[in-house]
C-alpha cells in the first residue's frame, strides 16, 4: 500500500502545480496544454488547479510572470472609442508595472527571457496570442491592422518598461504616469489610427 | 627581488584590463575613471590599454558590451537635415545590432542589465552620457530636446530590439530591416520635430 495518490492542497502543492504547468507550457505550448493534464500529471484534482489559479490563462501568466488577470485589462483597453485607444493603453501598462510589485516582476520577466529560452518561448507564446491579437483586432474583426505595426505599439510599450524598470534611465524613472502617456500615448495612437 | 611589474602585454593581460576596468566604471562612473588609473590598478603601461581598446569610451563600450565605435556612429545619425532624423537613427540601430553578433551581444546586455546592478548602472551611464546627451542636441546647443521625449525615442529603439532580438517576436523577426524602418521612423521622428 502506498501513500501516493491525489493531494488535497497543503503547503507545496500550488508551487509543484506551478512546476508542472511550466513543464507543459514549455513542451506542449498554450494551446497544447490543457488544465486536466496538468493536474493529471501534478496527481491533483483539476478542481484545485481551478482554486489556486484562474483557469489555463491565469495558471500561464504567472508561469511567465505576468500579473494575473492582465488580458481582462488589454482588452478593457482595447475598447471603446478609437481615438482614446493610445492613451487607454500606455495608462494600462503602466497601472500593470508601475507598482513596486510590477517592477519587481517586469525585471525578473526581463531576466529569465533574456537567460532561458523555454521564458523567451513562453512570453513570445503570451504575446502573440494574447497581447498582439487583441490589438490587432482593436477596431473590429474586419479592419484588422498589420501585424507589424501592432508588433511596433508592443515594442513602445516593453522598451518604456526597460528604461523605466530596469535599465532605470532618470527621465524615465521620474516621470509621473501622465507625463509618461502625453509622450507616449500620441505616437502610439497615429501607429493604431493613421 | 620579484617577478611582478609592467607587464608587456600578453594573452591575459586583456582580459585582466577589462576586469579592473569593469571595477572602476561601477565603482566611480565613467567621469571617474581614468585610462592611467586603469593601467595603474592593471600594472601596465597606459599605451597598453590604448593599444587593446580605443580609449576609455572604447573600454567602456567593451565593458558593458556595446560594440566599439558606436559613439561615432550615434553621432553621424544624428548628424544632418532635421527631416531625415528618425530614418537615420533606426537604420543606424538596425546597422549596430541586425547582424548574428549584434544579435548575440544584445541579448546579453538585456541578461546583464536585468540580473546584475552593476551592468544596469553602466549602462544606465552609457545610455544617459552618450545616446541621450546626443540625441538631446540633435538640433544644435541652443534647441534642446525635453529629457522625456528623448528618453522616449530610445525607448522606442530598445523596445524594437528586444522584441527583435531576444522575446523574437515573429512579425518583427520575420520584417526586414526597412520595413521596420518604414514602421518605426514616422513615430520617431515626430517626437524629434513635433
Amino acid at each position: 500500500m502506498t501513500t501516493r495518490g491525489r493531494r488535497s492542497g497543503g503547503g507545496d502543492t500550488r508551487t509543484e502545480i506551478l512546476d508542472v504547468a511550466r513543464g507543459c507550457f514549455a513542451a506542449k505550448g498554450y494551446d497544447g496544454t490543457s488544465v486536466r493534464g496538468i493536474a493529471r500529471e501534478a496527481g491533483v484534482d483539476p478542481a484545485l488547479v481551478h482554486h489556486y489559479f484562474d483557469g489555463k490563462s491565469g495558471l500561464f501568466a504567472e508561469v511567465i510572470g505576468v500579473p494575473a488577470g492582465i488580458e481582462g485589462q488589454i482588452a478593457a483597453a482595447v475598447a471603446g472609442p478609437p481615438e482614446g485607444a493610445g492613451e487607454r493603453i500606455v495608462r494600462t501598462f503602466l497601472r500593470v508595472w508601475d507598482s513596486p510589485e510590477g517592477r519587481a516582476r517586469f525585471q525578473a520577466m526581463v531576466g529569465a527571457v533574456a537567460s532561458h529560452e523555454e521564458a523567451a518561448h513562453l512570453l513570445r507564446d503570451f504575446v502573440s496570442r494574447s497581447v498582439l491579437t487583441s490589438l490587432a483586432h482593436i477596431f473590429g474583426d474586419d479592419d484588422v491592422l498589420p501585424e507589424l505595426t501592432v508588433a511596433a505599439v508592443g515594442a513602445q510599450l516593453v522598451g518604456m518598461g526597460l528604461l523605466r524598470y530596469v535599465v532605470e534611465v532618470p527621465p524615465m524613472v521620474e516621470a509621473d504616469p501622465e507625463e509618461i502617456v502625453a509622450v507616449l500615448a500620441p505616437p502610439i495612437q497615429r501607429l493604431l489610427v493613421p
